[in-house]
């Protein structure tokens, strides 16, 4: 094969992801080489999909060799040590001026560090996010692509080709430097997690308050995914919520065990948040939800010695019910996009990268999974405002949580009183009231510190005397 | 000076705390060294507060020389890089046998480095917890070794002589090996963050829903504190109440700015507990609500675009609000010492170290910032079961939640309504009444999972069919 002909893209690790980007990669007309290391792996693909623009290969010699130059090398393997691995083995077969993407959900500190290591080598690295699960990835992901800008000219036109295609144009763009891609995908994860725990926590609300089933909840969700609140969540859970058990007839949803975990990306999300001072509850908050549910057989015991509450809804509240919901999920939703939002701008001003939030609302519109229609209102919001402080003080989000807020607050509270667990509405809406409190409780907080610890603290009525201690036992 | 009129314990960082401890140590009879890099501090200190037991050094060598051997040095330095640093200073002076004890704040990852890197020298190395404040260090603090039992043997005498002194016996035990009473020191202050902003909420509610001053507060609290609910905290609030501004006359808690910051052990709390899979939303929250409070000029601009609720009290609301605040805040401090005790529990299990909860709630009864009397019967719960899984379900405290509940569900749902934020009672009751349900609503959420990501999950009638996929869309 003459280097003329040689693949114009390789993709190494052919699960479930790399084999979609593969396919959508060829379907655009660009040469793919596949590589995995399991070759009945790559032959099931072929044989399952031929493509005449994709080739595979189990020799990671003969897939890199088979690369024009520069060589543009997609690493879809597990993020952490893997990544590691698959780089060391690459450099030997690598030369100057090749590019290698790593397009896992890897650790944005990682992604810095390797940039820095191919560097020293001659070789271009940029860390990819990829939202859009295997549908997205077949067809048209959301691509947050994070390095050097002259590795992104390199591979810009095949991640455009790739992109979803939303109405707010290729949902692509060159997020920042280092590991600015993967922190964007990171924080993209976060708010998925706070927006699945939202969905979860209405469902339950309205089945457990209400009694409503499957198929009632799918008619009620179909109804509000025509209005603004219409997200590719919302769009999941009607979707799930109609399925059929083959075997029972029953909804399937009914028949799945209620234990779900947590790892990875949005775990790191509450923890860079915290190191950067970034409050966000709502995701902090559907983390512990997940671990709590995983916790099924003690749950079930404990239920035996805690009886929770004996209250009932009152007729009202269960006719008003499913009308709070949908204020609650709205108002929540675009809280915790705020927090999202937050964090990535806390994050770009600490390592300078310079990240565009208007872009980031706009590549997330299309192909991810937390693509909504509020994105687009968002989108202008920062277009109109770049260094706008809170999304909950914008112009176009501020009149609709004002208007939405009391049903937000009838949710929480009638919830509360019957005892079903709203963690991440309740979370959520105490983040907006704390955020819009001019008074909070913190100054007897700062006054126990400096009373049991000497911490000192600061006078409201005389700011320029600076941190001063008192003995408050005398 | 002979060797045999050498000092018997040296303490090296002679700030607020360090001259506290070693006051208390001379105090006791033993002959104490004391070090500081600035002379001027040890001079000033020893001007304050002769003592035949207490000599000072600024020198570095003199200090070391005069200890009896083996010679035991505890830092009292700023937790990070000024540890490792002093170390280095002192490994050149001290000799195979002796004892360093590192008695800051430390992360508990890095008190095992260190452990291993004395151990290759022939030293021992403590990282020892010690709370109680400037107070508690210089009067009776609560201790918390951790370290090779031969290490605490050889400092044993000293720490149980200063230790507080409580109703359970001394404030001091073995807590484990390497860097256990780092971590369960990390967690009392994770402990401490949240029962702190529980008192700060109880306070903003009573405050703001019924417009009682400082004085009325303080009464109520000291009523309150001779009940169940009496602890240090609760005592210190009470005095923080009390005190007036020497100018005005007005109580100075009103005049302390409202800002609040977060750092070290709260957070690493919750960061640990993510990376263990252990929830502790009481702690997150506390944290959220302090970086939230320290945004003042944010939150005062936000309030002129978000005026937040329109709803008042009722009549009936109020006159109960009071006594809803004492059940809800008893009740929420024994859900928080409960995630708090199972994360102790979890990091145990993980790195092995088989601490005692009952040892640890034992050594809190006196001396540290979160001592309380509910420690009596949380720590005869565990005495009682020792692998108690949640302390939520134990004889003692099960039948209290269920009294206290519908109080604390009435305080969190007013607070909604009217729009002041309740984070910690709300997420703690979130945490509560999740951690009772036998059902909760993450079948939705593994069924999003597999639909969108093909995530697979279980079935409830079928879990030995292990995880399964489905097409959700066909």
């Amino acid at each position: 094969m003459s280097e003329a002909a040689g693949a114009q893209f390789g993709v190494a690790g052919m699960g479930v992801m790399g084999a979609a980007l593969a396919l959508n990669i060829a379907d655009h007309g660009f040469r793919v080489a596949g590589w995995d290391r399991h070759p009945e792996r790559i032959d099931a693909l072929l044989k399952k999909n031929p493509h005449a623009k994709l080739k595979g290969f189990s020799s990671l010699e003969d897939f890199v060799q088979g690369l024009e130059r520069p060589r543009r090398v997609l690493l879809m393997v597990t993020a952490g040590a893997a990544v590691d691995q698959m780089m060391e083995r690459l450099f030997p077969l690598l030369s100057p001026g090749d590019v290698i993407m790593d397009a896992g959900n890897s650790w944005f500190l990682d992604t810095r560090r390797r940039e820095e290591l191919c560097k020293s080598k001659g070789l271009h690295f940029l860390g990819i996010g990829v939202s859009g699960g295997e549908e997205g990835a077949r067809h048209g992901p959301s691509i947050m692509p994070g390095g050097p800008q002259e590795a992104y000219a390199l591979v810009r036109p095949v991640l455009e080709a790739i992109a979803a295609r939303a109405e707010s144009g290729l949902c692509v763009t060159h997020v920042g430097p280092e590991g600015a891609g993967h922190f964007v995908k990171m924080v993209h994860n976060g708010i998925e997690y706070a927006d699945m725990q939202l969905l979860a926590e209405t469902y339950d609300v309205l089945r457990r308050g209400l009694g409503m089933d499957a198929d009632s909840l799918a008619r009620l969700f179909s109804k509000w995914n025509e209005g603004i609140a219409e997200s590719f969540l919302l769009e999941t859970t009607i979707q799930v919520l109609r399925k059929k058990d083959a075997e029972t007839g029953k909804p399937l949803v009914d028949l799945v065990l209620d234990k779900a975990g947590q790892k990875g990306t949005g775990k790191w999300t509450v923890q860079v948040a915290l190191d950067l001072g970034v409050p966000v509850p709502s995701i902090a908050a559907a983390l512990d939800a997940r671990n709590l549910s995983s916790m099924k057989e003690e749950r079930v015991a404990a239920s035996q010695k805690l009886k929770g509450s004996a209250e009932q809804l009152t007729p009202e509240e269960s006719s008003q019910l499913a009308a709070w919901a949908h204020d609650a999920l709205y108002a929540a939703r675009v809280v915790t996009y705020a927090q999202g939002m937050r964090l990535i701008q806390a994050a770009s001003n600490e390592y300078k990268w310079n990240v565009s939030l208007a872009e980031m609302a706009r590549i997330w519109r299309g192909g991810c999974i937390i693509r909504a229609k509020l994105l687009t209102p968002l989108r202008e919001s920062f277009e109109k405002q770049p260094t706008l402080p809170n999304l909950v003080v914008s112009d176009a989000f501020a009149p609709v949580l004002e208007r939405m807020a009391p049903a937000w607050r009838k949710l929480v509270a009638a919830a509360t009183k019957v005892g079903i667990p709203v963690p991440v509405f309740s979370a959520t809406l105490a983040y907006l009231d704390s955020y819009r409190s001019p008074e909070l409780p913190q100054n007897l907080t700062q006054a126990q510190r400096d009373a049991f610890g000497a911490h000192t603290y600061q006078r409201r009525d005389r700011p320029e005397a600076g941190f001063v201690h008192t003995e408050w036992n005398k």
